[in-house]
């Protein structure tokens, strides 16, 4: 057995995420480690608190990131959240509203399904007639920014019909949180988590979360504990709070010293700035692949521009493409899911990711493989169209 | 908010963990990201499978690094092997079993505490007796290495006991795992767990861990969903198995860049080396330690060798130590914990840092801030007790 060191090739990230890395997060990964317990490790901890409520658009004193993926993050707010027997509607528009309704029955919550079409929007209304008809619902749960799709629902409106009728709220802000219009605050949100991976710009393994204090009321006034020691916030606090910190698990250090580098790169640039150079690639991209005859699945007015789920052209094998982006370009873009598995691919652009050099190398190398595939497509137009968007925009 | 990247001060970690993380996993952690289903990614996941079955000696096909640290690891061996009700007898000598016991009741189990004294080893005719007071039990779970206090308990031996009264063992191997002899397939272990910055010499947030066909069997037969959607192996393994892969969850791509390189070092170095070179400066350093008149807390036969124990001299208050040691030499020391806090402080020898540069610098160290807080040691001999049981070994 001689195995040796792993050397990765180099990608170009436009996925569902993990997104490209920029160079400052990846070279803050390899700093030295300390521990979990040093005085400095604690200021950074409470910086990366600050830059978090920041991204969150929050004052939330419980804003940290949880010390494993989104997944994680998610399991976070249902463990917490959800007593045993409690009524969840959960709105499922895409993968991660199915993954929701798993984590509210584990957790022992009765989990009550709204149900839309995959790649469109939750309907506010369906969400107002089920909670007139579960006047025991105790908590609503909606993704934010759906990754299997590339729909965006509306969290400040769900929210509100949330609460109007006494619930709170459990909302999925993985691929939103940094690359779209996201206010905890503004909007009262009451739990949110997202990931490291997508318009973060840093590599995977954590879970940003922020958890009101009317959601830390219901916490602290379970009548069971909290069914995941690792997961359990009330302990959780007790090393990320703000008293003297106690040991409660070993935090990964180099990651968070890599989330510490990205969120300062955030603040650097700035939020709504972020929030624009997604849109302006978007835009960007959009053109490029109109350009060309592609069209997109999700209609304008609910579209993700760090997410593009894009139709498959007919004849086409989707994967037969997708693994020549890989193999000859060193692109990785997604896969359809589900029922979707096949029809869309799926384009990211995220974070550090977000960039016109990105834009233009994928419009390039697909419009390369599609014209080589003999799929009906416009050719020699990707670049040109992009370049005029970026100008335009 | 102007919050600057930050530039952690360079430690020389021989606390209970992290450890001393070698340059070139530190490298490793910076490598570019790639995807998750990155067929060059699968590659390297094998890999990690195949050099942890031989860290873990094992041919258990389920040996995979959970992607959390150990504290998932214990979770998920928790969550997955105990069902509502079960009885578990779970052996407490130190912090440790008091957390496996929160995990039992959390998973709906029944824990029966066999206790023993914090820096004593588990006492195999306890656990027999316990064995035989409850017929009923499934499992038995016990820590092979405990890092509160230092001690070693008899894995094999308490396997064998458990086995004979038809139960499976967990094994908690966080602090053992590269650093002292641990044969999962010889001791016929259950399941185990343990964590990547202990004496694997890799950054904190990773939790290998490995069970035995055994123990799937039980985990395939459950009546019950495991409560965990997170760390539940039956859909884990879609993604770590042998198959086609499944998304599951986005696996923390660069620390396991770091995971696969510290097990390719410890492959280069042989396991049997490892386990001989924690020994080698082990005896170094009690030898120093010994020759200022500092005593250990652990008779000499249970004593782990990663781990040390320290009795805290008379007079001495150890918080001003272990922080003058810190702030004057960058160096981290451990805590005593409950019962033993404040009368012992703990050194660590793990993976990278089991060196002699450490041995020599901490008892230096040590011996230096001692002799300014007046303590009644011996001085002038640390170096020359380190330096002859360097040459004696």
């Amino acid at each position: 057995m001689k195995i040796k060191p792993f050397n990765p090739p180099v990608r170009t990230l436009m996925g569902p995420g993990p997104s490209d890395v920029h160079p400052r997060v990846l070279t803050a990964m390899a700093r030295p480690t300390i521990g979990h317990l040093d005085p400095a490790f604690i200021v950074m901890m409470d910086e990366i608190k600050q830059m978090l409520q920041y991204a969150f658009q929050t004052k939330n004193a419980l804003t940290i990131p949880v010390s494993a993926p989104g997944s994680a993050g998610m399991e976070t707010c249902f463990v917490n959240l959800v007593e045993p027997g409690e009524k969840v509607i959960v709105c499922a528009n895409g993968v991660f509203g199915g993954r929701m309704k798993e984590n509210v029955e584990r957790a022992g919550g009765v989990a009550v399904m709204v149900e839309d079409a995959w790649g469109t929007p939750v309907d506010p209304n369906k969400l107002e007639d089920a909670l007139k008809n579960n006047k025991d619902a105790k908590l609503v749960a909606f993704v934010h920014a759906e990754t299997s799709t590339g729909v965006q629902s509306d969290a400040k409106k769900l929210t509100e019909i949330a609460h109007r009728h006494g619930c709170l709220v459990i909302v999925d802000a993985v691929t939103s949180l940094g690359g779209i219009a996201l206010k905890v605050d503004e909007w009262e949100i009451d739990a949110i988590y997202s990931g490291s991976q997508k318009c973060l710009s840093c590599t995977p393994g954590l879970s940003p979360i922020s958890v009101s204090e009317r959601a830390i009321e219901k916490i602290k006034n379970r009548k069971t504990k909290v069914q995941s020691w690792f997961l359990d916030l009330n302990l959780v606090m007790g090393y990320w709070g703000t008293g003297k910190r106690a040991y409660h698990h070993t935090a990964p250090i180099n990651p968070l010293y890599g989330l510490h580098e990205a969120l300062a790169m955030l603040q650097e640039e700035g939020l709504e700035k972020s929030w624009a150079r997604h849109q302006h690639h978007y835009v960007a991209l959009r053109s490029g692949l109109e350009a060309m005859g592609l069209s997109l699945l999700v209609k304008e007015s609910a579209r993700l521009p760090q997410l593009n789920a894009v139709m498959v052209p007919p004849g086409v094998d989707d994967a037969k493409l997708r693994s020549r982006l890989l193999e000859e370009y060193n692109l990785e873009i997604g896969a359809g899911l589900g029922a979707l598995a096949g029809k869309i691919i799926r384009i990211g652009l995220m974070g550090y990711g977000a960039n016109m050099k990105n834009v233009m190398y994928c419009l390039e190398a697909i419009e390369a493989v599609l014209s080589d595939m003999r799929a009906p497509i416009q050719t020699g137009v990707a670049m040109n169209a992009a370049q005029s968007a970026a100008v335009l925009n």
